[in-house]
C-alpha cells in the first residue's frame, strides 16, 4: 500500500505538548477571569449559513471566507471571527437570554489569507462582551476585565491606552467636519506609524479638511500631562458639544472608578489618538500594550458599539467587550521567558524501576493524584538511566525512585530533577511534601 | 436594508449558558484527569488535506465527509474524528514527540450525516491515548484513567466492561476459524440486542461457522460468576492457545492491579461478550455504564490497537486509549438531575443599589474576587426587585445588598437566594464568610 506524506497545509499547525500546555494555561486564565466576572461561556458553530458571514462583513473578510455547498445544497463558511456569530446568537436567542447578557467566547476562526510571518488561517479568538446596556458601568467593569487579565497573566508592566470616540466625533461636529468621520478617523489612527506631518496632509487631502480644522483635530493627539491634566483640556477644547462632553465624562468616570479601586496609573492611561480603526466603535475603545514589548502591538482591544444586531432586528442593542489577542500574547511571553518550554502537564515522574513491583508504583501514584498532585509512571521496567532520561526531556520537577528494598521499608528517593538532587522520604509524608514544594 | 433571518445551519446548535456551563465543567474535568496522568494537551486542525481523511476511512466516513476546494486549489476536509488526525500528528512528529508519548486532545469535529435525536453534524470528541508502549501497564493505567474520569464526573454507580480481542481471536484460531473473525466478530457484538439463537443463526450463516463452532464461540457470551471465575473458566477454554493465553494474562493483570489500587469489582467487570465493532481493536477494550441508566449505552469506550500509523509511515506504533462520550454523558447527567440549569458562573450578585455608590459595589467585588469568589454587579441602577429578579432568573446563589446606610456602617445584607434567608455581615468578614459557604 501507498503511504500516504503526513502533512498540515500551509497556514495551519498542529500544537505538540510544549506549545499547547502554556496555550491552554492562558486559555484557562482568561476563562477563570472573565467568569470571575460573571461572564458566562457560550460556543456557537464553526459552519453557519454563508449569507449570515457575508452581510457585515468588508471586501476583504468576503475574499478571506472559507465556503462551500453543503450535502444538502446550503451555501456556508467557516466563521471568521466571533464578532458576527455573536450578533446572529444575540439576535436569535436574545428573549431567552435577556439583558443584561454577559458571555465570552473561545474559539476557533479561519481566515483563507495569505500567510505572512505569525500569520495562520486558523487561529483562536477570546472574546468577552456585555450586551444590552448603555450605562458607563459597563465601560468600567470592562476596563477592570481587562487589568484582571492582564495581572492574572502574570504581566506586572503593561499600559490599558483609553479613549472615547465621541471625544473626537463630538470635536469633528464642532468643527463642521462630522460627515468626514471616517478618513479622519483612517488619518489620526496612523500617527504612530507616519507622524503628526503626514496625518495633517493626509487629513486635508482625503477628509477635505482645512489646516485650521486639520490642527485643531491634531491638538487632540498632543495633549500633555497626566490623565487628569488631559481630562481637564479636554473638558475646555470640548467645550459646547454635548457629545464630546459626554464622552469625556464616560472617560472621567471610568478613570475614577478605577483609581478608587486601586489601579495605579501606570497601568491605565488616557490617550485620545487611539482610534482602533473604522467606524464600528461608538464609544470607550482600549488598547494594551506591554512595557516591555511596546512594539508587539495591542494585546487585547476592544470598545463599545451602538448597534450589534442590526443586520438581523430592528431592535438596537448596544454592546461593549474586548478581544485577548492569544497567539500575540504567546509570541510576547516566549520572547519574555515567560515560558517553560516544559513538555509534561504532570510534575511527577515515578520510574517502573522494579519489574515485580508495579503495584506498589500505582499505589503511589494515586495517593499523589488523590493529594491533587500531577504524576506519570513509567509503562515499561527499562533501566532507570533510560527512563530518567526520558523525564529530564520532558521535564518533570520530581522522580520519585524506589526499589524493593525502599519499598520494603516504606520510603523512597525523592529526586528534585531541575537541581539533581535528592532526599529520602518515608512514602506517607510524600503527598504533603510535594504539596509544599 | 433587508434583515437576514439568524439562524444555525440543520444539525448545528448554539451552546446557551446553562448548557455551556455544565458542558465546559465536564470538559476541564476530563483534561484535569487526562492530565494528573501526564497526559498532554495537543491540538491539530479542523482542515485537512483530503487525503489524509479518506486514506483510511470507510465508505460510510467518506460519504459523511466536509469536503471542498480551498483558495488555493486544495482538495481539504474537516475532520470528522481525532483518531486520524492523530495518526497523522504522530507520523510527523514522532521523531521530536519520542515514546511513549502520552496525550489527550478534545476538540470539534463534523460529520455532514442524517440528523436524528440527539445527532448532531457538529460534536466534540475528548480522547486520551498512549502511543509507542505495547506494555500491559499501559492498559492498567488506561483503565484506572476511565475509573477517575468517571469518579471525577460524579458517579457512584458505573460498570466498566473490560474484554480482550485476544481472548475471541485465539479461540477462532483454536477452531480454525480465523479467517472469520470479522463476521464472527460483528454478529457476536449483537448479542445484547438480538439474543444467542439470532447471533448463533448469524455466525452460522455470514462466517459459514458449524453450528458446534458457532456453540463454542458463543460459550465466551455466557460465562457467569464473578471476575476470578470467568478468568478461570477462559484459561480452561483457552488452552492451548498462545493467543488467548496471552490475552487472558492481560485481563488478569489488569484486574489485579485495580484490586491493588481498591477499586471495587462492582466498578470493572469482566464480559467477553463485547467486541466494539469492527478490527480496528487488537488487544484490551472498555465499554462504560451507568449503573442508573444501562440503557445510555456505553459512555466512555476503547481499546488497543496495533498499528496507529500504518498509513503514513512503515514503522509500526501501537496505541491505546479511549474516548470520553461528552454529550451521552451530558444527556445522561441531565436525565440523572446531575444538572442544575444555572445560568451564571459565579455565585455571587451585587445589586446597584445605590447609584451614588458604584465604587463601594466595584471594591466589594474586587476583595470577593481576590479571594476566588466569582462576583457580578448589576451595571444599572434600577429598582432592587428588578435586579433580584433577573439574579434569581440567572440562578445566583448568593446577593449582596448594601444602600449608603449599610455601606457607612461597614455592612451589608448577605441574602442566600434560594433559601430566600438574609443576615447582616461586616463586610471585612464577607470573603472570608463565602468562602465557607
Amino acid at each position: 500500500m501507498n503511504k500516504i506524506t503526513p502533512r498540515t497545509l500551509k497556514g495551519f499547525r498542529d500544537y505538540l505538548p510544549e506549545t499547547m500546555i502554556p496555550r491552554r494555561k492562558l486559555i484557562e486564565t482568561a476563562a477563570r477571569v472573565y467568569q470571575s466576572y460573571g461572564f458566562s461561556p457560550i460556543d456557537t458553530p464553526a459552519l453557519e449559513y454563508l449569507e449570515i458571514l457575508t452581510g457585515k462583513g468588508s471586501d476583504e473578510t468576503d475574499k478571506q471566507l472559507y465556503r462551500f455547498t453543503d450535502h444538502g445544497g446550503r451555501e456556508v463558511g467557516l466563521r471568521f471571527d466571533l464578532t458576527v456569530p455573536l450578533a446572529r446568537f444575540v439576535s436569535q436567542h436574545i428573549n431567552e437570554l435577556g439583558t443584561p447578557f454577559k458571555r465570552f467566547h473561545i474559539a476557533t476562526v479561519w481566515r483563507g489569507e495569505n500567510t505572512q510571518a505569525g500569520r495562520y488561517r486558523e487561529f483562536m479568538q477570546c472574546d468577552f462582551d456585555t450586551i444590552g446596556t448603555w450605562n458607563v458601568s459597563a465601560d468600567i467593569e470592562s476596563t477592570l476585565v481587562i487589568y484582571d487579565l492582564m495581572r492574572a497573566i502574570g504581566f506586572e508592566r503593561f499600559t490599558i491606552h483609553l479613549n472615547n470616540r465621541k471625544v473626537l466625533s463630538g470635536l469633528l461636529e464642532k468643527l463642521d467636519l462630522a460627515d468626514k468621520t471616517v478618513p479622519v478617523l483612517r488619518a489620526l489612527d496612523k500617527i504612530a506609524k507616519i507622524g503628526y506631518d503626514k496625518v495633517l496632509a493626509e487629513m486635508c487631502e482625503t477628509a477635505q479638511a482645512t489646516e485650521t480644522q486639520a490642527k485643531e483635530v491634531l491638538q487632540l493627539a498632543t495633549l500633555q500631562g497626566n490623565n487628569d491634566d488631559i481630562l481637564r483640556q479636554l473638558e475646555t477644547l470640548l467645550a459646547g458639544s454635548e457629545k464630546g462632553t459626554s464622552g469625556v465624562a464616560d472617560l472621567r468616570a471610568i478613570l475614577n472608578a478605577a483609581t478608587a479601586v486601586g489601579i495605579d496609573e501606570a497601568h491605565l492611561k488616557l490617550n485620545v489618538s487611539i482610534a482602533r480603526g473604522l467606524d464600528y466603535y461608538t464609544g470607550t475603545i482600549w488598547e494594551t500594550f506591554l512595557g516591555d514589548l511596546p512594539g508587539l502591538g495591542s494585546v487585547c482591544s476592544g470598545g463599545r458599539y451602538d448597534n450589534l444586531t442590526g443586520m438581523f432586528t430592528n431592535q438596537p442593542l448596544p454592546g461593549i467587550g474586548a478581544s485577548l489577542g492569544l497567539d500575540r500574547l504567546l509570541a510576547g511571553m516566549e520572547q519574555l521567558g515567560m515560558i517553560s518550554g516544559i513538555r509534561t502537564p504532570a510534575p511527577v515522574f515515578i520510574p517502573y524501576f522494579d519489574k515485580e513491583r508495579l503495584h506498589d508504583y500505582l499505589k503511589i501514584a494515586a495517593q499523589l493524584r488523590a493529594a491533587g498532585i500531577g504524576v506519570e509512571v513509567y509503562p515499561e521496567a527499562k533501566k532507570l538511566g533510560q527512563q530518567l532520561k526520558y523525564a529530564d526531556r520532558k521535564g518533570f520537577a520530581y522522580a520519585v525512585i524506589a526499589g524493593s528494598e525502599e519499598l520494603d521499608r516504606g520510603i523512597c528517593q525523592l529526586k528534585n530533577l531541575s537541581e539533581q538532587s535528592q532526599q529520602e522520604v518515608l512514602l506517607e509524608d510524600l503527598p504533603a511534601l510535594l504539596i509544599t514544594l
